[in-house]
Protein backbone atom coordinates (compact mmCIF):
# COMPACT_ATOMS: atom_id res chain seq x y z
CA UNK A 1 0.00 0.00 0.00
CA UNK A 2 1.12 3.34 -0.69
CA UNK A 3 0.80 5.78 1.55
CA UNK A 4 0.52 9.52 0.41
CA UNK A 5 2.19 11.71 2.97
CA UNK A 6 2.13 14.88 0.85
CA UNK A 7 0.93 17.93 2.62
CA UNK A 8 -2.73 18.14 0.57
CA UNK A 9 -5.42 16.04 -0.59
CA UNK A 10 -5.78 15.89 -4.52
CA UNK A 11 -7.80 18.25 -5.87
CA UNK A 12 -10.50 15.49 -7.91
CA UNK A 13 -13.82 16.14 -9.68
CA UNK A 14 -15.42 15.93 -7.02
CA UNK A 15 -13.76 17.78 -4.92
CA UNK A 16 -13.16 21.15 -7.46
CA UNK A 17 -15.87 23.89 -6.68
CA UNK A 18 -17.89 25.00 -9.41
CA UNK A 19 -17.67 28.46 -7.79
CA UNK A 20 -16.12 30.09 -5.35
CA UNK A 21 -12.78 28.46 -5.91
CA UNK A 22 -10.78 31.08 -3.14
CA UNK A 23 -12.95 29.14 -0.05
CA UNK A 24 -11.42 25.99 -0.90
CA UNK A 25 -9.03 24.36 1.13
CA UNK A 26 -6.94 21.03 0.38
CA UNK A 27 -4.25 20.83 2.97
CA UNK A 28 -4.12 18.07 5.55
CA UNK A 29 -3.59 20.25 7.87
CA UNK A 30 -7.06 22.46 7.63
CA UNK A 31 -8.87 19.47 6.78
CA UNK A 32 -7.49 17.94 9.91
CA UNK A 33 -7.99 20.68 12.45
CA UNK A 34 -12.01 21.28 11.23
CA UNK A 35 -12.33 17.68 11.75
CA UNK A 36 -10.95 17.91 14.90
CA UNK A 37 -12.94 20.27 16.38
CA UNK A 38 -16.52 18.22 16.20
CA UNK A 39 -17.74 14.93 16.42
CA UNK A 40 -20.77 15.13 14.95
CA UNK A 41 -21.30 14.84 11.00
CA UNK A 42 -23.61 13.91 8.33
CA UNK A 43 -23.60 10.79 6.41
CA UNK A 44 -24.85 10.91 2.69
CA UNK A 45 -25.62 7.58 0.90
CA UNK A 46 -28.18 6.14 -1.39
CA UNK A 47 -30.63 4.21 -0.80
CA UNK A 48 -32.98 2.78 -3.83
CA UNK A 49 -32.20 5.66 -5.76
CA UNK A 50 -32.95 8.35 -3.62
CA UNK A 51 -30.52 10.52 -0.82
CA UNK A 52 -30.27 9.55 2.70
CA UNK A 53 -28.01 12.58 4.83
CA UNK A 54 -28.05 11.18 8.94
CA UNK A 55 -26.74 13.19 11.44
CA UNK A 56 -24.07 10.58 13.55
CA UNK A 57 -20.94 10.44 15.53
CA UNK A 58 -17.19 10.40 13.93
CA UNK A 59 -13.81 10.64 15.10
CA UNK A 60 -10.61 11.25 12.96
CA UNK A 61 -7.65 8.50 13.35
CA UNK A 62 -4.84 9.65 11.12
CA UNK A 63 -6.04 9.34 7.42
CA UNK A 64 -9.32 7.49 8.70
CA UNK A 65 -12.96 8.52 9.64
CA UNK A 66 -14.15 6.20 11.42
CA UNK A 67 -18.49 6.07 12.75
CA UNK A 68 -20.28 3.24 14.72
CA UNK A 69 -24.10 2.26 15.02
CA UNK A 70 -26.06 -0.62 16.02
CA UNK A 71 -25.82 -3.68 13.44
CA UNK A 72 -29.10 -3.30 12.89
CA UNK A 73 -29.07 0.33 11.31
CA UNK A 74 -29.68 0.71 7.55
CA UNK A 75 -26.27 2.17 6.54
CA UNK A 76 -24.19 0.53 8.85
CA UNK A 77 -26.11 -2.98 7.33
CA UNK A 78 -25.74 -1.71 3.64
CA UNK A 79 -22.04 -0.97 4.77
CA UNK A 80 -21.21 -4.86 5.49
CA UNK A 81 -19.98 -5.37 1.70
CA UNK A 82 -19.15 -1.66 0.86
CA UNK A 83 -21.14 1.52 1.01
CA UNK A 84 -20.80 4.69 -1.06
CA UNK A 85 -21.05 7.63 1.04
CA UNK A 86 -20.54 11.62 1.54
CA UNK A 87 -19.50 12.73 4.90
CA UNK A 88 -19.72 16.07 5.72
CA UNK A 89 -18.61 18.09 8.91
CA UNK A 90 -19.76 22.01 9.14
CA UNK A 91 -18.47 24.36 11.96
CA UNK A 92 -21.17 27.33 11.68
CA UNK A 93 -18.45 30.49 12.92
CA UNK A 94 -20.59 33.60 12.46
CA UNK A 95 -23.76 35.44 11.47
CA UNK A 96 -22.25 38.23 8.35
CA UNK A 97 -25.25 41.32 8.23
CA UNK A 98 -23.93 43.36 4.88
CA UNK A 99 -25.83 46.51 3.83
CA UNK A 100 -27.18 44.46 1.28
CA UNK A 101 -29.59 41.29 1.70
CA UNK A 102 -27.54 39.66 -1.76
CA UNK A 103 -24.39 40.01 0.03
CA UNK A 104 -25.39 38.49 3.79
CA UNK A 105 -23.54 35.25 4.32
CA UNK A 106 -22.31 32.61 7.04
CA UNK A 107 -18.86 32.15 8.32
CA UNK A 108 -18.31 28.32 8.25
CA UNK A 109 -15.79 25.76 7.59
CA UNK A 110 -16.91 22.27 6.71
CA UNK A 111 -14.96 19.21 5.14
CA UNK A 112 -16.74 16.78 2.74
CA UNK A 113 -15.13 13.65 1.97
CA UNK A 114 -16.48 11.40 -0.63
CA UNK A 115 -15.50 7.62 -0.76
CA UNK A 116 -16.41 4.14 -0.28
CA UNK A 117 -16.78 3.25 3.29
CA UNK A 118 -16.27 -0.39 4.57
CA UNK A 119 -16.99 -2.14 7.53
CA UNK A 120 -14.18 -2.68 9.91
CA UNK A 121 -14.06 -6.46 10.77
CA UNK A 122 -10.46 -6.79 12.50
CA UNK A 123 -11.18 -7.02 16.43
CA UNK A 124 -8.04 -4.57 17.42
CA UNK A 125 -9.23 -1.81 14.75
CA UNK A 126 -12.64 -2.24 15.96
CA UNK A 127 -11.83 -1.38 19.53
CA UNK A 128 -9.61 1.17 18.59
CA UNK A 129 -11.90 3.13 16.58
CA UNK A 130 -14.46 2.65 18.94
CA UNK A 131 -12.44 4.26 22.14
CA UNK A 132 -11.56 7.32 19.37
CA UNK A 133 -15.32 7.42 19.10
CA UNK A 134 -15.63 8.23 23.18
CA UNK A 135 -13.12 9.98 23.14
CA UNK A 136 -14.15 12.28 20.80
CA UNK A 137 -15.79 15.16 22.62
CA UNK A 138 -13.68 14.81 25.79
CA UNK A 139 -10.18 13.28 25.40
CA UNK A 140 -9.65 10.49 27.75
CA UNK A 141 -12.79 9.35 28.52
CA UNK A 142 -12.49 5.97 26.81
CA UNK A 143 -9.37 4.96 29.91
CA UNK A 144 -12.10 6.53 32.52
CA UNK A 145 -15.64 3.52 31.36
CA UNK A 146 -16.49 -0.05 31.29
CA UNK A 147 -14.77 -1.25 28.04
CA UNK A 148 -17.08 -2.98 26.23
CA UNK A 149 -17.86 -6.69 26.83
CA UNK A 150 -17.62 -9.07 23.72
CA UNK A 151 -21.77 -9.52 23.88
CA UNK A 152 -21.67 -5.23 23.44
CA UNK A 153 -19.22 -5.40 20.71
CA UNK A 154 -21.34 -7.77 18.61
CA UNK A 155 -24.17 -5.63 18.32
CA UNK A 156 -21.76 -2.59 17.47
CA UNK A 157 -21.10 -1.89 13.84
CA UNK A 158 -18.25 0.34 12.80
CA UNK A 159 -17.38 2.03 9.48
CA UNK A 160 -14.77 3.35 8.22
CA UNK A 161 -13.73 6.22 5.32
CA UNK A 162 -10.35 6.56 4.21
CA UNK A 163 -9.88 10.48 3.34
CA UNK A 164 -8.52 10.76 -0.10
CA UNK A 165 -11.59 12.39 -2.23
CA UNK A 166 -11.59 15.39 0.50
CA UNK A 167 -11.96 19.46 1.01
CA UNK A 168 -12.26 21.96 2.94
CA UNK A 169 -14.54 25.25 2.16
CA UNK A 170 -13.66 28.03 5.03
CA UNK A 171 -15.98 31.48 4.56
CA UNK A 172 -13.85 34.05 7.39
CA UNK A 173 -13.37 37.60 7.09
CA UNK A 174 -16.15 40.67 7.34
CA UNK A 175 -18.94 42.08 5.57
CA UNK A 176 -17.86 42.50 1.84
CA UNK A 177 -20.53 45.00 0.19
CA UNK A 178 -20.58 46.82 -3.24
CA UNK A 179 -18.88 50.62 -3.04
CA UNK A 180 -22.13 51.81 -3.56
CA UNK A 181 -24.12 50.89 -0.63
CA UNK A 182 -21.32 51.47 2.04
CA UNK A 183 -23.06 54.80 3.62
CA UNK A 184 -26.61 53.04 3.54
CA UNK A 185 -28.40 53.40 6.67
CA UNK A 186 -28.00 49.80 7.89
CA UNK A 187 -25.90 48.57 10.61
CA UNK A 188 -23.55 45.98 8.94
CA UNK A 189 -20.66 43.86 10.86
CA UNK A 190 -20.41 39.98 11.93
CA UNK A 191 -22.31 38.38 14.48
CA UNK A 192 -19.66 35.21 15.44
CA UNK A 193 -21.36 32.46 16.74
CA UNK A 194 -20.04 30.56 20.13
CA UNK A 195 -20.41 27.09 20.81
CA UNK A 196 -19.62 25.33 24.34
CA UNK A 197 -20.98 23.72 27.22
CA UNK A 198 -23.42 24.51 30.39
CA UNK A 199 -22.18 22.44 33.66
CA UNK A 200 -22.29 19.46 33.60
CA UNK A 201 -25.06 17.47 35.24
CA UNK A 202 -24.09 14.42 37.19
CA UNK A 203 -26.19 11.34 36.90
CA UNK A 204 -27.88 10.95 41.04
CA UNK A 205 -27.92 7.14 40.70
CA UNK A 206 -24.82 4.88 41.56
CA UNK A 207 -22.15 5.34 44.08
CA UNK A 208 -19.54 6.29 41.55
CA UNK A 209 -17.34 9.31 41.81
CA UNK A 210 -19.33 12.67 42.16
CA UNK A 211 -16.76 15.07 41.00
CA UNK A 212 -16.26 16.05 37.34
CA UNK A 213 -13.45 14.24 35.77
CA UNK A 214 -10.27 16.68 34.80
CA UNK A 215 -10.63 15.87 30.86
CA UNK A 216 -14.44 16.94 30.54
CA UNK A 217 -13.31 20.37 33.06
CA UNK A 218 -10.42 21.05 30.59
CA UNK A 219 -13.31 21.58 27.88
CA UNK A 220 -15.95 23.12 29.33
CA UNK B 1 -54.56 20.64 -4.14
CA UNK B 2 -55.56 19.16 -0.52
CA UNK B 3 -53.83 20.96 2.31
CA UNK B 4 -52.73 18.12 4.79
CA UNK B 5 -53.37 20.39 8.08
CA UNK B 6 -53.68 16.89 10.20
CA UNK B 7 -51.56 17.52 13.64
CA UNK B 8 -48.93 14.89 12.60
CA UNK B 9 -47.04 13.83 8.96
CA UNK B 10 -47.55 10.77 8.07
CA UNK B 11 -45.30 7.85 9.08
CA UNK B 12 -44.00 6.79 5.80
CA UNK B 13 -41.24 3.58 4.25
CA UNK B 14 -38.40 6.56 4.67
CA UNK B 15 -39.08 7.83 7.74
CA UNK B 16 -40.42 4.73 9.84
CA UNK B 17 -36.50 3.76 11.69
CA UNK B 18 -35.44 0.48 11.89
CA UNK B 19 -34.49 1.04 15.65
CA UNK B 20 -34.74 2.88 18.31
CA UNK B 21 -38.30 4.49 17.19
CA UNK B 22 -39.38 5.90 20.44
CA UNK B 23 -36.95 8.69 19.59
CA UNK B 24 -39.15 9.72 15.96
CA UNK B 25 -41.39 12.37 16.43
CA UNK B 26 -44.32 12.91 13.93
CA UNK B 27 -45.93 15.85 14.62
CA UNK B 28 -45.59 18.96 13.03
CA UNK B 29 -45.25 21.13 16.35
CA UNK B 30 -42.17 18.90 17.62
CA UNK B 31 -40.72 19.12 13.95
CA UNK B 32 -41.47 23.46 13.18
CA UNK B 33 -40.04 23.67 16.45
CA UNK B 34 -36.84 21.79 15.71
CA UNK B 35 -36.72 23.43 11.90
CA UNK B 36 -36.96 27.57 13.74
CA UNK B 37 -34.05 26.45 16.00
CA UNK B 38 -31.46 26.56 13.39
CA UNK B 39 -30.84 28.04 10.16
CA UNK B 40 -28.18 25.64 8.63
CA UNK B 41 -28.70 22.29 7.14
CA UNK B 42 -27.10 19.65 5.38
CA UNK B 43 -28.35 19.33 2.18
CA UNK B 44 -28.10 15.88 0.36
CA UNK B 45 -28.87 14.60 -3.58
CA UNK B 46 -27.30 12.11 -5.70
CA UNK B 47 -24.94 13.61 -8.63
CA UNK B 48 -23.22 10.94 -11.15
CA UNK B 49 -24.72 7.86 -8.76
CA UNK B 50 -23.04 8.71 -5.62
CA UNK B 51 -24.57 11.01 -2.44
CA UNK B 52 -23.52 14.82 -2.08
CA UNK B 53 -24.05 16.32 1.31
CA UNK B 54 -23.71 19.92 1.32
CA UNK B 55 -24.15 22.56 4.48
CA UNK B 56 -26.99 25.27 3.08
CA UNK B 57 -28.64 27.73 4.72
CA UNK B 58 -32.08 27.45 5.32
CA UNK B 59 -36.09 28.68 6.21
CA UNK B 60 -38.95 27.56 7.11
CA UNK B 61 -42.01 29.14 5.70
CA UNK B 62 -45.62 26.79 6.69
CA UNK B 63 -44.70 23.72 5.25
CA UNK B 64 -42.36 24.41 3.57
CA UNK B 65 -38.53 24.56 3.08
CA UNK B 66 -36.52 27.32 1.12
CA UNK B 67 -33.24 27.10 0.58
CA UNK B 68 -30.77 29.41 -1.93
CA UNK B 69 -27.77 29.50 -4.13
CA UNK B 70 -25.68 30.82 -7.10
CA UNK B 71 -27.76 30.33 -10.04
CA UNK B 72 -24.18 28.27 -10.93
CA UNK B 73 -24.05 25.64 -7.91
CA UNK B 74 -24.33 21.97 -8.74
CA UNK B 75 -27.66 21.12 -7.09
CA UNK B 76 -29.61 24.42 -7.75
CA UNK B 77 -28.50 24.33 -11.25
CA UNK B 78 -29.84 20.44 -11.36
CA UNK B 79 -33.32 21.50 -9.35
CA UNK B 80 -33.63 23.62 -12.78
CA UNK B 81 -36.02 20.65 -13.69
CA UNK B 82 -36.31 18.96 -10.44
CA UNK B 83 -33.62 17.35 -7.60
CA UNK B 84 -34.54 14.53 -5.27
CA UNK B 85 -32.97 15.63 -1.85
CA UNK B 86 -32.71 14.49 1.62
CA UNK B 87 -33.02 17.80 3.70
CA UNK B 88 -31.06 17.31 7.41
CA UNK B 89 -31.43 19.60 10.22
CA UNK B 90 -29.14 18.42 13.73
CA UNK B 91 -29.41 20.23 16.90
CA UNK B 92 -27.01 18.94 19.25
CA UNK B 93 -27.74 19.09 23.06
CA UNK B 94 -25.68 17.26 24.96
CA UNK B 95 -22.67 14.81 25.67
CA UNK B 96 -23.88 11.39 27.62
CA UNK B 97 -21.44 10.00 29.79
CA UNK B 98 -22.45 6.39 30.89
CA UNK B 99 -20.26 4.37 33.16
CA UNK B 100 -19.92 1.92 30.45
CA UNK B 101 -18.70 2.93 27.12
CA UNK B 102 -21.56 1.03 25.07
CA UNK B 103 -24.06 3.11 26.86
CA UNK B 104 -22.23 6.85 25.79
CA UNK B 105 -24.82 8.80 23.53
CA UNK B 106 -25.55 12.00 22.26
CA UNK B 107 -28.92 14.72 23.21
CA UNK B 108 -29.89 15.49 19.97
CA UNK B 109 -32.34 16.98 18.02
CA UNK B 110 -32.74 16.18 14.13
CA UNK B 111 -35.23 16.25 11.08
CA UNK B 112 -34.97 14.41 8.41
CA UNK B 113 -37.04 15.76 4.91
CA UNK B 114 -37.02 13.67 1.97
CA UNK B 115 -38.57 14.74 -1.33
CA UNK B 116 -38.37 16.32 -4.86
CA UNK B 117 -36.80 20.00 -4.60
CA UNK B 118 -38.03 22.45 -7.19
CA UNK B 119 -36.67 25.79 -8.73
CA UNK B 120 -38.81 28.49 -7.52
CA UNK B 121 -39.90 30.69 -10.51
CA UNK B 122 -42.52 32.80 -9.37
CA UNK B 123 -40.86 36.23 -8.54
CA UNK B 124 -43.15 36.85 -5.83
CA UNK B 125 -42.38 33.77 -3.90
CA UNK B 126 -38.69 34.12 -5.05
CA UNK B 127 -38.66 37.26 -2.89
CA UNK B 128 -40.82 36.21 -0.38
CA UNK B 129 -38.25 33.30 0.16
CA UNK B 130 -34.90 35.51 0.16
CA UNK B 131 -36.43 37.62 2.72
CA UNK B 132 -37.16 34.66 5.18
CA UNK B 133 -33.92 33.33 4.65
CA UNK B 134 -32.10 36.39 5.63
CA UNK B 135 -34.82 36.59 8.31
CA UNK B 136 -33.92 33.17 9.22
CA UNK B 137 -30.86 33.94 11.85
CA UNK B 138 -32.09 37.43 13.24
CA UNK B 139 -36.03 38.06 12.12
CA UNK B 140 -36.22 41.28 11.35
CA UNK B 141 -33.03 42.09 9.14
CA UNK B 142 -34.68 41.75 5.77
CA UNK B 143 -36.33 45.07 6.53
CA UNK B 144 -33.53 46.32 7.75
CA UNK B 145 -31.13 46.49 4.55
CA UNK B 146 -31.17 47.23 0.84
CA UNK B 147 -33.58 44.82 -1.43
CA UNK B 148 -31.72 43.17 -4.13
CA UNK B 149 -31.72 44.00 -7.58
CA UNK B 150 -33.07 42.81 -10.56
CA UNK B 151 -29.66 42.03 -11.18
CA UNK B 152 -28.77 40.32 -7.86
CA UNK B 153 -31.94 38.54 -8.36
CA UNK B 154 -31.13 36.78 -11.46
CA UNK B 155 -28.31 35.13 -10.16
CA UNK B 156 -29.92 34.03 -6.94
CA UNK B 157 -31.60 30.57 -7.19
CA UNK B 158 -34.21 29.38 -4.96
CA UNK B 159 -35.01 26.02 -4.55
CA UNK B 160 -38.26 24.75 -2.39
CA UNK B 161 -39.20 21.39 -0.31
CA UNK B 162 -42.43 20.48 0.84
CA UNK B 163 -42.48 18.96 4.36
CA UNK B 164 -44.21 15.63 3.55
CA UNK B 165 -42.38 13.04 4.23
CA UNK B 166 -40.44 14.36 7.26
CA UNK B 167 -39.90 13.49 10.56
CA UNK B 168 -38.11 14.16 13.75
CA UNK B 169 -35.53 12.06 16.04
CA UNK B 170 -35.44 12.92 19.84
CA UNK B 171 -32.43 11.79 22.29
CA UNK B 172 -33.03 13.68 25.42
CA UNK B 173 -32.87 12.68 29.62
CA UNK B 174 -30.28 11.28 31.30
CA UNK B 175 -27.49 8.09 31.62
CA UNK B 176 -28.88 4.86 31.09
CA UNK B 177 -26.98 2.15 32.48
CA UNK B 178 -26.93 -1.52 32.94
CA UNK B 179 -28.09 -2.25 36.72
CA UNK B 180 -24.99 -4.06 37.49
CA UNK B 181 -22.93 -1.21 36.30
CA UNK B 182 -24.32 1.65 38.33
CA UNK B 183 -21.29 1.10 41.16
CA UNK B 184 -18.10 1.00 38.74
CA UNK B 185 -15.95 4.11 40.05
CA UNK B 186 -16.64 6.23 37.12
CA UNK B 187 -18.16 9.28 36.74
CA UNK B 188 -21.40 9.46 34.81
CA UNK B 189 -23.27 12.69 33.23
CA UNK B 190 -24.76 14.42 31.24
CA UNK B 191 -22.84 17.71 29.53
CA UNK B 192 -24.91 19.94 28.14
CA UNK B 193 -23.67 21.84 24.83
CA UNK B 194 -24.61 25.99 24.74
CA UNK B 195 -25.39 27.37 21.44
CA UNK B 196 -25.20 31.23 21.13
CA UNK B 197 -23.40 34.60 19.88
CA UNK B 198 -20.44 36.31 20.70
CA UNK B 199 -20.54 40.28 20.69
CA UNK B 200 -21.41 41.69 17.28
CA UNK B 201 -18.11 42.77 15.61
CA UNK B 202 -19.02 45.97 13.58
CA UNK B 203 -18.07 46.84 10.16
CA UNK B 204 -15.82 49.77 10.48
CA UNK B 205 -16.46 51.39 6.91
CA UNK B 206 -18.95 53.12 5.54
CA UNK B 207 -21.07 55.71 7.24
CA UNK B 208 -23.93 53.51 8.50
CA UNK B 209 -25.48 53.30 12.23
CA UNK B 210 -23.16 51.85 14.70
CA UNK B 211 -25.56 50.78 17.20
CA UNK B 212 -26.36 47.17 16.96
CA UNK B 213 -30.28 46.48 16.05
CA UNK B 214 -32.45 45.35 18.62
CA UNK B 215 -33.62 42.21 16.70
CA UNK B 216 -29.93 41.50 16.85
CA UNK B 217 -29.58 42.38 20.79
CA UNK B 218 -32.93 40.00 21.68
CA UNK B 219 -30.96 37.24 19.91
CA UNK B 220 -27.52 37.62 22.14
Amino acid sequence: MVIDSSPAYPAGPRTTPTRLAERARYDRAAVHAILDADYVCHLGFVADGAPVVLPTMYARVGERLYMHGSTGSRPLHAARECLRVCVTVTLTDGVVLARSAFHHSLNYRSVVAHGIAHRVVAEEERRMALDALVNAPFPGRADDCRPPTPKELAKTAVIRLDLTDVSAKVRTGGVVDEPEDMDLPYWAGVVPTARGYSPPVPDEQGSGPTAVPDYVRQAL
